[in-house]
C-alpha cells in the first residue's frame, strides 16, 4: 500500500489499524494526554470513592443503516455495552446522539430508535440521555450515532494485558469476520451469498457476566474484536504483554461462507470487525471451565481456545496455519472495509 | 412559518424548539421511555449507593469550525462541561468521539484537538476515553464532534423546576445571543461587523461552583440557553414550575452591537443561542448576594435580574417590553440559525 499524505486525514485513520493508531499517537495523544487516555483502553476506568466507573464513547457510521443480522442502532447498542462489558464493568446506562441528515425519512428515524430500544432492552442497559442535531443535505450520509456508556466495575477486579503469564490461553467466542463481511456483501451487491451471510451484532453482557462470575480472577483478559478484526486484539495482546502469542488458525472458528466471502473480496478474514465476540485470555487451568461456560450461553456456542502466551518476550503473534507454516500477524495498516461500523 | 411535511426530518427539528420537542416526544420517547429520559434534564442523574452520576450527552456541527471567541472544539468542551454544571454536579470527565471528512487538513485536526486540550484544562476536567471514525468525501462537512460528560452530584443537592415557589427570582449571568450572532456572523460573511461581536463560549463551571458554595439550597434551578435561546429555557421555567414568570426586557443583558446584528437578520435575540451563560432561578432573599457571586467571577460581571415568578399558575412566561408592553414569551418554534453548535 502506498503510504497516505501525512497532511490530511484518509479513511484508512479510521479503520482500528495501525495508520489510527500513528493518528492517536501523533496527533491525539500529544495534546490530551492523561493517565486515562493514555492507560489506551477502550473503557475509561474512573476510581470515585467506593465506585470504580467505566466509560466508553463510540461513533457508528455503518452504512448501509440496516444489514443482514442488524441495523445502526443494534450496532450503536452493542458497541458501547460490549466496550464496557469487556473491561469487567456492568452495562448501567447509555447515552443516544443522533446526527440525522436533512431529508432523512422519518420511518428511518422510528425503526432506528425502535431497534435502539429493542437491543437495550435486550442488553438490559437503558437509555437515560440523549441528543439530536440535523446538519444540511450532503453534509452527513443519512444517519450517524453515537453511543456513550457507563458502567460499573466490582471492587477487586481488574483485567489488564499486563497480568497476562506464560501459558495463559486466548480464547474466542465464536466465528470470525462475519459482521464486517456481511455489512460489505449487501453493500455491493452481494455476489449472490448476501443471503448466508449476517451480522454477529449482539450484546454480550449477558454472557461476559456468566463468564466472570465463574471464573473469577482467572480471567485475566477480554477484549471485543471490532474494527481491526482478530488480528488487531491478538497483535495488541502480544505486544501489550511483551510475551510471544502463538496461536493456531485451524482452531479459529470461521463458517465456510464467510471464509469465501473473504476470498472472493480478497480480504484476511482475521482483519475484519466483528461485532457480538470476545477474545478472552484466561489462565491455564480454568481453559476447560471458560470454555463450558461460554459455550452454555446462546452467543457463545462456537467458542473455541485459539492459542496460548508462550515464554519468549519478543511481543510478537505468532499464526500457525493449517498447512503448519508460521507467519507473524500484525495488526491491519489501515482498514479495507470502511464504515462498517 | 408552514408546516414541515412530518415524515421527513428538517433543519429546523434539530433547532431545540417546539419542533425538536415534537420529535422527541412523538418518536424518540415513546420508544426509549424510562424514568431518566422522562425527566427531560439535559444530564440523567443515576443514584448508585452512595454516589449520585450526572451523565450527558452533545454532538456538536457547528459550521465554520472557528469562528470569533472560539472554534468547535472549545465548544465541544463547554457545551458538556456546562450541562454538567447547571445539573448541580462537579464535571470530572469527558469522551470526546470525532467524525471526520476524508481529505480534513491534518492541521485541522491538530488545531482542534489542542482547543479541547486547552479547554478542558481551563475547566478542570480531562477527557478520559475517545473514538475516531472517517467518512467519505461528502459525507460530513469536515468534522463533528460528540462529547459526553459525568459528573458528580453531592448530596443532598436536588435543582428541580418542581421546587420553584412564586417570588422566587430569575437571573442571567450576562449579556444574552453573542454566540448564535458571532457564527452568523462570520459564516454569512459580516456585514461588516463580525469584528465586534464575539462568541461567549466558555466553561462556567468554575463560575456555578462558587453560586453553589455560597447560596446551598437557595439555588433552585439553573439551565445553560443554548439552542432555543434565553427564551427556550424561561419558557420551559414557566410551563414547568406552571407558575407565571414575568421578566422585564430592560433588565435583560444585551451588547447594542448584538442587539443590531440581530435587527439585521431579523432575528429575536432572546431565541439565539448561547454557550457561556446560564440561567439561575434563587429564593428571592438570596438575589442580592447570587448576584454578588455571580459578578465576582470574570465570566458573570454582567450577571441581572430579568424576573420573578408570580403567584398566577397558567405556566406563561410574560415579557414587559422596554416601551412598557406585554407579550407572552413562546420557546422558539424551530432554529433561525442552523448549525451554530
Amino acid at each position: 500500500m502506498i503510504a497516505p499524505a501525512r497532511n490530511r486525514v484518509v479513511l484508512a485513520h479510521g479503520g482500528g489499524g495501525q495508520l489510527m493508531d500513528e493518528l492517536l499517537d501523533s496527533v491525539v495523544r500529544p495534546q490530551l494526554s492523561n493517565p486515562w487516555l493514555d492507560a489506551r483502553g477502550d473503557s475509561a476506568l474512573l476510581d470515585w470513592g467506593d465506585t470504580r466507573l467505566a466509560f466508553t464513547t463510540d461513533s457508528f457510521v455503518v452504512q448501509p443503516l440496516s444489514f443482514p443480522g442488524g441495523d445502526i442502532g443494534r450496532l450503536a447498542v452493542c458497541g458501547t455495552v460490549n466496550d464496557l462489558a469487556v473491561a469487567g464493568a456492568r452495562a448501567e446506562a447509555l447515552s443516544l446522539a443522533l446526527v440525522v441528515e436533512e431529508g432523512l425519512e422519518m420511518e428511518v428515524v422510528r425503526e432506528t430508535l425502535a431497534s435502539v430500544a429493542e437491543t437495550a432492552r435486550e442488553a438490559g442497559v437503558p437509555v437515560v440521555t440523549g441528543d439530536t442535531k440535523v446538519v444540511g443535505r450532503g453534509q452527513a450520509d443519512r444517519l450517524y450515532i453515537n453511543t456513550t456508556g457507563v458502567g460499573r466495575i466490582p471492587a477487586g477486579r481488574e483485567l489488564a494485558t499486563s497480568h497476562i503469564r506464560p501459558g495463559d490461553r486466548v480464547l474466542v467466542s465464536g466465528t470470525v469476520a462475519d459482521h464486517g463481511l456481511a455489512v460489505m456483501l449487501q453493500r455491493e451487491g452481494g455476489f449472490g451469498m448476501e443471503s448466508r451471510l449476517e451480522s454477529d451484532v449482539a450484546p454480550l453482557n449477558g454472557m461476559i457476566a456468566e463468564l466472570l462470575d465463574g471464573l473469577g480472577d482467572q480471567v485475566v483478559f477480554m477484549r471485543d474484536p471490532t474494527r481491526g478484526g482478530l488480528a488487531g486484539v491478538v497483535s495488541d495482546l502480544a505486544s501489550e504483554s511483551g510475551l510471544r502469542l502463538t496461536l493456531e488458525e485451524v482452531d479459529i472458528p470461521i463458517r465456510p461462507e464467510t471464509l469465501y466471502a473473504a476470498e472472493v473480496l480478497g480480504l484476511d478474514p482475521l482483519d475484519v470487525a466483528n461485532e457480538g465476540k470476545v477474545a478472552v485470555v484466561v489462565r491455564p487451568d480454568a481453559t476447560t471451565r471458560a470454555l463450558e461456560l461460554l459455550r452454555g450461553h446462546p452467543l457463545g456456542r462456537e467458542a473455541a481456545e485459539i492459542g496460548a502466551f508462550g515464554s519468549e518476550t519478543d511481543g510478537l503473534c505468532e499464526l500457525v496455519t493449517d498447512v503448519g507454516g508460521r507467519r507473524i500477524l500484525q495488526k491491519p495498516y489501515g482498514e479495507e472495509l470502511p464504515r462498517i461500523c
